[in-house]
């Protein structure tokens, strides 16, 4: 129970527009994307300047209440959903500055609401380029992308959001300014404490202000698709792409499910009867543009494309991106309950991958889609069902186990870039250890003694 | 003290060959290469298999034992100096393994001892690139390298050592296992301790295996090198090179009291007559090095460069960048004690760095060369002394603290490179805050209960 002292303390400290207590407004913020049960907080709370997130983290802490931190809730495993009733959220949408743009240094400082799709276009404006590219973009936040170590379409040549974080400012459960990294593009002063921010999932503390690396945006790109009869035959490609030592910005996989839901959904003429498509872009200088360009159609020949194609018009190319960034959205809007999992492995062992995931789909007899980042071993193997129906949930549980297993023993991980969440805790100590279990916990208790930030989170409570 | 049973125990575990307590032998392990006082520890262990190094740290842990442990003892912030005398130094160059190089996945999975330049080669014969190439790489460990962040000469456009580890595993202090990252380029399971673990200076584990990015190597690159008359002008140039989106692998500066220092020790025509001289190469694609090239040689012309020099082959190219590499053995020779500084600045700030290098040499007329990464702000300002002058040593250490002083208002941090360790342990809460000092000692508690961990290190006791 939150007391009325509290509610009355922080509503002078943030103003009553800053401050929600009803339960329509609480409801809001009781759920992120991942399919789990919801959990409706106690209250929710807006700073509006940096100082305001330590001053509500030290009051809520003292009074013991769950505290979860909540950017645009575009969470796939579940960390923005709240622990218990008892718990208080953080938004950070009251803090969206983007505070400085320096050309000269190649880094931005901003707040930890700003939206990454507002960010990475400020950033264009003034010629340089933020890669990360997370699916969500459009909405996410960059202090939501940190927590989680969003990746997207770029990772595999430009990396994910942890290689562009130089330095964070968050607070720690007593409200105390911590501060990591700097303005440089060396630093070891201290502990990496940016490092370990990253992928944290709000259980260290809550970010207040960030330094992102920028680069020099790429000269000139190019966009190449390919449409397959066999999906083996486009993941061999994927494969022979990096292995001829060409690194594609976007090697994207849709096979012919998610191409089917994508066209019901958007009606621009996707190769419907192709098993699978892969979207290709390389950039770069012109020169190598042009040689990778080259080498990638090559490789598509040899691994029996059936149609290879190269948007005439940059308005071509988008609506083919658009179609991979809206496969979750379409696929979702097929059935009532739409589970995605990003289980990973390396990209040589795609094919094997694709092979598992076709019989485990007929073993279990479930309706599945795969698409995603072929190129960097991160698919997106996205089951579609009705939760309610407990004999096909219960199929779909037993695929899901599966898909895991089999990430894992082609060299994989549970999660490329969606997080562990409440969502895939149960199965941390199979890939790593009991030792990184003891050893993240023991860390874990130091920093969050009363396990109130985002408690049931990565390692369980 | 340590007690004769521990002794044999250890023996019995690693054999008698592994285990040196002889006075001459501990006495080898009772220094690195930053000037700070010897500490002679009781025991030195050298495991050949990983699983020795956990049952090493359990027993010697369990005895209250100091644990330091040591790779090639390059370190130049007291990082491998034992605590005290009543401490074990665990050797990594029994495990000197390169495991696995795969080419198709890009990743190398090493044992920690493996020397930087031999893997550097070992990775290059198979026609891939590992491009962290910190100065003492000749002699340097991998795991060494990650425990500290090394840098290098590749750092500005290639980053540090940090951006290429996947994946780590490590015993803590009760010997369990730690996992932590994958082989896979996107890994969000459990928490960033990889990240934890870099720059963790021996404090968090001991390291027994790293996963290890590798990436293709550029397909062409020409160096071009530069003489000023004013070493302003040299760090205008290298601040307008970034501003015109070059990013060059190298681009290094060495002032006139190093060229001259290095001449006298090595013979090979350095311009000493020059105020400063730069030393660039910009790699990638064939036509991207020509671009590059020339906006290069145009930012040179304007920044008034005296002399501009294309090296005729490799052969001249090495000599040149030898030099550099000699620059600080060339200094470390001239007087009995050299004092080697790392503070770094963003790279717009190195015009003004210098200025105020060149204000403090003067001020406290202290013998200083400065060379280093001027590409990304990281200077390396070296004073000549005799430590056993106190009146001359006392300037020193008043200039030291005023470079930091410096270095942290033009918005710069304490290292970029060289650590902490006990140098700059001091300096640390000037540059962070008091949160961080504190949020760092709460979770070194948890993860070190005993502060046997290289236990003085970074944040002190």
């Amino acid at each position: 129970m939150i007391s009325q002292n509290l509610v009355k303390d922080l509503t002078a400290l943030l103003g009553a527009e800053n401050v929600f207590s009803s339960e329509a407004d609480r409801q809001c913020y009781a759920y992120d994307s991942a399919v789990l049960p919801q959990c409706i907080p106690s209250l929710v709370l807006r700073p509006t300047k940096p100082e305001q997130i330590g001053e509500c983290v030290r009051q809520c802490y003292e009074a013991g209440l769950a505290i979860t931190v909540r950017g645009a809730g575009s969470n796939l495993s579940g960390g923005t959903v709240p622990d218990n009733t008892d718990s208080v959220v953080i938004l950070t949408n009251g803090l969206q500055k983007i505070l400085e743009i320096n050309s000269e240094d190649l880094y931005a400082v901003v707040e930890p609401g700003v939206v990454t799709a507002q960010f990475a276009a400020a950033v264009a404006q003034k010629n340089l380029f933020y890669p990360p590219d997370p699916g969500s973009m459009a909405v996410s936040t960059l202090a939501g992308n940190i927590a989680e170590n969003a990746g997207g379409l770029r990772g595999l040549k430009y990396g994910v959001t942890k290689d562009y974080v130089m330095g964070l400012e968050f607070f720690d459960y007593e409200g105390n300014l911590v501060k990591t990294g700097s303005r440089t593009v060396k630093c070891v002063t201290g502990f990496n404490l940016a490092g370990l921010m990253v992928a944290s999932e709000g259980t260290m503390g809550i970010i207040s202000k960030a330094i992102l690396k920028l680069v020099p945006p790429p000269r000139a790109s190019r966009a190449i698709t390919a449409e397959f009869s066999d999906i083996q035959h486009a993941s061999e490609a994927v494969a022979a792409m990096i292995a001829a030592h060409v690194v594609p910005c976007t090697l994207e996989l849709l096979d012919q499910a998610t191409l089917k839901y994508v066209e019901d959904d958007q009606h621009i003429g996707l190769p419907v009867n192709a098993a699978a498509m892969l979207l290709i872009e390389v950039d770069g200088h012109p020169g190598q543009v042009a040689d990778e360009a080259a080498i990638v159609e090559d490789v598509l020949k040899k691994c029996h494309a059936t149609a290879i194609h190269i948007p005439e018009n940059e308005e071509e190319k988008n609506k083919l991106w658009a179609a991979r960034r809206n496969a979750l959205p379409a696929l979702a809007r097929a059935r009532p309950t739409c589970v995605l999992e990003d289980a990973t492995v390396p990209r040589s062992q795609i094919p094997a991958m694709i092979r598992s995931l076709n019989e485990i789909k007929a073993k279990y007899n479930v309706q599945m889609g795969t698409f995603g980042h072929a190129g960097d071993g991160n698919l997106h193997p996205t089951i579609l069902c009705d939760k309610r129906d407990k004999e096909e949930f219960a199929r779909v549980e037993a695929a899901v186990d599966e898909i895991f297993d089999v990430a894992l023993k082609l060299g994989g991980t549970l999660s490329g870039e969606h997080g562990i969440g409440t969502a895939k805790a149960k199965w941390m100590e199979k890939e790593t250890s009991r030792g990184t279990i003891l050893f993240s916990q023991r860390m874990r208790k130091a920093i969050d003694p009363k396990g109130l930030f985002n408690g049931r989170k990565i390692i369980g409570v």
